[in-house]
């Protein structure tokens, strides 16, 4: 952002108080104040080289000094303004970061965009194409000078209950369960894409999900669950070996959730690493 | 309520100008106005004779003649007020439903109770018992001297699919689902429970669900709904059956919605008979 | 679609068992059967003749005649498929419901998209443009060969309480509020633009909201709201006296809901015409 | 609880193969697991001595060395069946995490509580009284020896914009918030309730929310609303001077979001000291 553009947003309205710029004698320093929730379509770029313009919901906020009364809630929505009209990648956050940080004068920003993303997905025998949606996250840290950046997804996928299965003469009980990841990894010399962590986690499933499955794909679908059963700390466990060997991945947060046939409840497994 | 409760609401501050009460010369009549949303503690009755205390979300309205430029909004809460304390039944919504017509001087009232509601239930096999939530609701509505009551559940159950049983060499996919079911019948001369549709929608299942199992209760679901495969089409029409015959029930409305564990979208079916 | 489009959906998989082809004896007639919540990227067409990408959750059913067993859920999704790659307005609906019909062999079909659609709102006095974000529906029904067609959109307003303002020595209580509205109109004569209802909407609040305001558009938006006090009652009646007056409008559903800045309920109203 | 107890959720069923106590060979620890989303009545004590039947959310994990394959899940709700029927407290929690932490045979257990919880509350005039309904959450966490708990509240509140009253000729935009907070706190010498944390927020509010208001009681809160301008910064700012003057408070939370009633998107702010 060039410095004219800056001074437009600072300085725009001076016939009316700026009431945020007041002193403030509290003396507390704010960590995080900004906007939620605001809704955004931006179009992102894809691993296969094409683009998906994706509805986002957006979290913005800045550090704010011990002598202001208030940050200036509506320049997060003008900085964004400036990136709604480009091709929009992972790495554009931090561009976005570093300029709120910048119009707003503070010492630290943060941003958070998730959003549903689609990913075509062939059944496994007959071959017909679907997307399936996924839920995404980028989120930018910058503090000071130091950047994080945190690429999130959330899986659905099938688990197959290993215990069902021994103990029952036949069937097993199996369901729909969600796998939430959060990976930080330095955007300066590595690059992960959504795709890669779906991909990852959808190898740690029972079974995968489709959305359109042939009798046939059907077929295989229930076998492949049945001969590949997985309680939540196996899937877990699965996909903390994956994650430990990337060696591009610095820290992780995973989470698997399974919604039980046999209960109204969930089973769960947590696992944070080098956060 | 007597006579003199309903005057304290109505006339209770004359030196504050009453807007509501101003005329309104657009000409319409208002068909439903009032408040949603409403937290409040109740103690309603069981059919085993205990009684149970739920958090209700309220909804309640009134009828708004064209010449009234607005309903009062807190004499609802304030009639509502004065059945806080007492033990409720699905009848006492009927006198809910005709003091709020009084003291709103409406032609037509409305008030709809949903919670969440827990019934105990022992695992199949080694009869351990712990409570199942269930969301109900209880709807009364008064047009006129007509009063209608309608009585709702959401419960969970399992499906297994007869097809994946059919095609697949051993085992099916199966996974958590969810039967919503709403009924009227004449409170004056019939009663029905919670209870009673929980038990008919849970016999339509392919299994029950369970808030503790232990591996012979396990081995015994896995097995009985392997043995008893159900498509949504089979739960909506084995509901149906029983729902046609029991003749207290003089309308009804359900919905069966499977979260497949091979999808991530859902079996449906819908139907509706008697409205 | 072509007759042979058609045959490779249903004839696929011969060395299949087809268990939804099964005779049903419950002799029970279901009214709807389907698949819910299935995610979609689409791109819609728009007022301003461009279009936009959305990613719709899509309800698709059937009736099911009383010999059937089943209906074929992958279908749905098959036919849907042909669908994606093109332009699509809320005409594609009724073609789109049309094929379901056929491909199932049913009597009656039911088609319902629901996405969140952008439209780009200037401030009312600096002009920065930014999109809001509104909840559309689209829902296509064809029973024999009669077709309906819905267009639902749900818009977020402000409204300013008409009666703090009168009883209160300054200012007034305000909030955000959100109006639902669904309309039926005949798709073979006339247009109706998602763009029609959302302006129809924000005409009758208090005052309309916007993603951007500086300082001057602040003072704008919270004097005009001040000067156009309005109960619920009175966005319902302003709203209604438009639909009624509207010629292409065969019926309609609004309800409005107005998270109270005093309570933490909402004051809520309801109008249902011609349905 | 004990030893008898144990034996009997331990080793119920030996003719069934235990495959969660198999051995495991991938060499990793898992942090968490165990069950979420499960749904019970519990009947907790309150500050006035009373007592509330509440319907709680509850999940509850335990670490799970690198050799076993699974956990019990069942053995979760045995333990927590034996609290169901007793008047529990925040201090209760202990109990239960060190039960489940030695029913599983693990080196840390959490254990988490989620309800509505209500407390009434008189208008501010007329001193009508009603319940509000405030989410709350109760956590432990036993790790080793190491106990820490955790109380969690959600406050409905109201702002005012004090920007917005600078600069309009009358009037301001307010609108409906929520505050969250989570404090830590050693409960072998101290004791925080639930109402005190609520009523710090509500002291920190431009005004706070009530279930039933005459029209004095809106004139009232109208007006405090207008006398008391607060952006979401003062708010967490008053409330952080309030936690830090607290010595009981060892760690602290807080999270702000306004729900302009001039935007769709929300006001926010964060701060979290101690953890």
């Amino acid at each position: 952002m060039n410095w004219q553009t800056q001074q437009t947003m600072i300085n725009s309205e001076p016939h009316l108080k700026d009431v945020q710029n007041q002193e403030d004698t509290r003396d507390i320093d704010i960590q995080k104040v900004g906007i939620n929730n605001l809704d955004v379509p931006i179009r992102i770029q894809r691993k296969n080289k094409t683009n998906q313009t994706v509805a986002a919901k957006v979290r913005m906020s800045v550090s704010l000094p011990r002598k202001y009364k208030g940050t200036h809630m509506s320049r997060f929505v003008e900085v964004l303004n400036l990136y709604r009209m480009k091709d929009f990648s992972s790495e554009d956050i931090q561009c976005l970061v570093s300029d709120i940080k910048k119009v707003l004068k503070a010492e630290s920003a943060n941003v958070k965009f998730s959003f549903q993303y689609f990913v075509e997905k062939k059944s496994p025998i007959t071959k017909l194409s679907f997307p399936l949606a996924y839920d995404c996250s980028f989120e930018g840290d910058l503090n000071g000078e130091k950047y994080r950046f945190v690429l999130g997804v959330k899986v659905p996928i099938a688990t197959l209950c290993p215990c069902s299965k021994e103990i029952a003469e036949f069937s097993a009980h199996n369901q729909r369960a969600s796998v939430k990841l959060k990976v930080s990894f330095n955007q300066e010399k590595d690059k992960i894409w959504p795709e890669d962590l779906i991909e990852m986690i959808e190898n740690c499933a029972s079974v995968s999900l489709y959305a359109i499955l042939k009798r046939s794909d059907e077929k295989y679908v229930t076998e492949t669950a049945y001969n590949n059963p997985k309680f939540v700390e196996d899937i877990l466990r699965d996909l903390v070996i994956k994650l430990r060997q990337d060696k591009r991945i610095e820290s992780f947060e995973t989470e698997i959730e399974a919604f039980e046939s046999i209960h109204n409840h969930n089973a769960w497994a947590y696992q944070a690493e080098g956060i």
